[in-house]
């Protein structure tokens, strides 16, 4: 029997966590929500990870997506920036991580060629392909339509995703399924 | 009545995170125990999460500590080894929190005035005077030793920490204790 499968999209931020959920049922893609975390400028670490964490716990709670696709970031030219992203990434996937899900990985670069067919795409290009692909009747916010991006990445590179799911025995390696 | 602070320090690495938890019982600091938490090389991100994750959990779950301090970590030069700390260090804040402890942070300058008495003092001499302040018979390994010294500084930052953790209404701002 088919099962749908529910991806929860994630691309981290240091200030901003975009976040976007997709069923894959039978090769169709199915908007299901999208959103962002934002977190308060200039609050202690342990606040800005209690934030991300919370919201992580309750999306999770409430939508029970069964895999999760995180974006790779960019390093920054910013040594500060770059920790500061680093510690929101980490925090985000040790929420995933704690609630048993599992986590693929997925560079900004695969996903503009998996959403838009090419490495060099346009934020806006990515916003464009997002509402196309889902058929949603208005624009998600930039940093949502990055999480729904990443979702549908890992959707469109395990094309056969909802048709295993099913089976037994399974083997998960970097990123894609190996039946 | 005057109840023991259990506190559980922690040095974050990129590969390693160091851990060290302390007893204050009336200004007197008393080991409890120490270590280091090692992810396996190349392993993939949530792997390596994962590891950070359930150590911390495990030795919250043992040790039961109250409060946790946090070493902030130096920048390093180099980009891509900036946002594995980060990570590392995001996801052992996000532990500590989802506990439900505390975290205050303390900078490696912090941790040496403290423990040393001077902020430009060589790892050997944290070590060493980690060493004389908790009487052990050994010397812990180094990142285990900073761990240590995290939860000494925390001590030693809060003098009064032993005698006012029982009194209610405590503003807690800045890693200090304000009455």
């Amino acid at each position: 029997m088919i099962q749908p499968v529910r991806i929860l999209g994630l691309d981290p931020g240091s200030r901003t966590t975009g976040f976007g959920i997709v069923d894959v049922i039978n090769r169709q893609h199915i908007y299901v929500a999208s959103g962002c975390i934002k977190t308060i400028p200039n609050d202690e670490l342990a606040g800005r990870i209690g934030v991300i964490v919370e919201n992580l716990n309750e999306i999770i709670e409430v939508y029970r997506p069964n895999q999760a696709a995180v974006e790779q970031v960019f390093v920054n030219v910013n040594p500060a920036a770059t920790l500061m992203l680093g510690q929101a990434r980490g925090a985000a996937v040790a929420a995933l991580v704690m609630r048993g899900l599992p986590v693929y990985e997925y560079t900004a670069l695969q996903v503009k060629q998996a959403v838009v067919g090419k490495g060099k795409a346009a934020k806006e290009q990515v916003q464009h392909m997002v509402v196309q692909m889902l058929g949603l009747s208005g624009t998600p916010q930039s940093d949502a339509a990055d999480g729904l991006a990443v979702a549908l990445t890992h959707a469109l590179r395990n094309h056969s995703l909802a048709g295993r799911i099913g089976l037994r025995d399974i083997q998960i390696k970097g990123g894609r399924f190996q039946p």
